[in-house]
């Protein structure tokens, strides 16, 4: 069987061509631009290769609303030509095969829960920490959509007691994402994350942030794994600290093995490594054929 | 059909007989003591009503996960003789009939869902603000259980900016609980809620932590609506003040009018009013019957 996977990202899309067993056999990649310099390239690539059906996980805002006139939307991006763009209409015009469709963090999410590090787990969550902060929620068995989609990158976390950056958020200021997110790193210290040395104090606050959301999320949704990815995340000192100040929140309160005993295993990297989006994009797309899209 | 509800409270048990309408025929109430006095309590009054099945929602922490060797106990309560009590199994050794088990606040999220405020909505939440905080999650048309269940009253908010109160939560100090609890309004201010004026700063600062907190399960979980119970919500004032506030916070970012027109429906008291918890202990029961309870 032949899927195709879009994962449609802010900075580049990547595209591939994958089997039901989650292996990718090919991929191509290309920056962001314009929807009318972008769309050709993914069209092009999936012209001729037969595929069974095609499962995006895109950027957002997006709208994964069954029903709604805009479904299939890129809503309200400030990235230029992207704003109302109806992404999944201009490929369901060109390919006619099923297409799964939904945020680049639950297509990670749902990736990981069939083929990477949550394997078999009905409720976990993906974090991705990199150029912005976004959740993937896998809850009961099923991607977390709601009223819109989960938007976990900007909660409102506790400020470190040594910090006093304003926040680049231009909705909240100090939001999650305004104070962790890599522009946040780089807007705070005047240096880009991977040029920081390991013990900088840039790590220990970079960890109280993700930490101080993991606590909530994991109070909030008793997931039984956090996975964090993106680019942030390859910083890999930033895992034990994580872990530590996850486990000084709780201070025990929460009492379960996986996170009194085993909590190198609760907060992970993904399975998947930087396949997680891609391959979660394979899964959505396995899904609609097997027209299960509706209830996942 | 008569169906069996209980509401086991950590202050007060309430038991009734309802029907698959909703209908609560008759009911009754205790303070919750020792289980030695309490459940013979439960046990007589259940004794020759004939029920074709009983729902129970209950304070916790409790094993709600199927296949465990505790399934149906309270597990690490403070509360006498209730640590490790098996309060599903005492009822099942008398009562042959199909159970329902679920935690109090997912009880009476389940009930808003079927009969309440929620009706026919695959995504809300529920929080109580009283003795305790709990939080009762429903998403994509199921309750959430995950690893152990939600424990969302013990999410770390922000501090207000005027507030020096250290906090009363004995595992997290300054916790939402820890703040915002009955107990926490009455530590701070020396006086319990209903004492205190309309107009008290105390309202103001508690529609702060509230909204805090509901600012990031909207932003985790993008609920249809959030519904607010337990006794601190009885004081009507509380409602506009956690609107604007989770307004504020948000500032524009979630673009749905739900949130963005109608915040008066999006942020509600229980439609069930009181009834909330033992409607939905009586909507598990209706569901275990219908041996649909290993899927909500």
């Amino acid at each position: 069987m032949r899927i195709g996977a879009i994962e449609a990202g802010g900075t580049k899309f990547v595209c591939g061509i994958g089997d039901e067993s989650g292996r990718i056999e090919d991929q191509i990649s290309f920056p962001t631009g314009h929807p009318d310099q972008t769309m050709p390239k993914v069209i092009d690539y999936f012209q001729g290769k037969e595929v069974e059906a095609i499962g995006i996980g895109s950027f957002g805002p997006i709208d994964i609303a069954h029903g709604s006139p805009t479904y299939g939307y890129v809503t309200t991006t400030p990235k230029p030509g992207w704003a109302n763009y109806n992404l999944l209409g201009t490929l369901k015009q060109v390919f006619p095969v099923p297409f799964g469709w939904d945020t680049d963090v639950n297509a990670a999410v749902y990736g990981e829960v069939k083929w990477g590090a949550a394997q078999g787990m009905s409720n976990c969550l993906y974090i991705t920490v990199g150029t912005g902060i976004g959740v993937g929620v896998y809850a009961e068995g099923r991607l977390v959509h709601g009223l819109v989609h989960p938007e976990g990158g900007h909660v409102l976390t506790r400020r470190h007691p040594e910090d006093d950056f304003a926040g680049i958020c231009p909705y909240h200021g100090d939001c999650l994402e305004g104070m962790a997110a890599g522009p946040a790193i780089e807007a705070r210290w005047g240096k880009k994350g991977h040029e920081l040395p390991e013990d900088h104090q840039a790590w220990e606050m970079e960890a109280f942030y993700i930490a101080g959301a993991l606590t909530d999320t994991i109070l909030l949704l008793s997931p039984q794994k956090i996975i964090l990815g993106g680019g942030v995340m390859q910083q890999p000192q930033l895992f034990p600290l994580i872990r530590e100040a996850v486990r000084r929140n709780l201070n025990g309160y929460v009492s379960s093995n996986s996170i009194l005993d085993h909590m190198e295993e609760y907060i992970v990297a993904p399975g998947l490594g930087q396949q997680a989006g891609l391959c979660g994009a394979l899964a959505l797309g396995l899904s609609a054929i097997s027209n299960k899209v509706s209830s996942i």
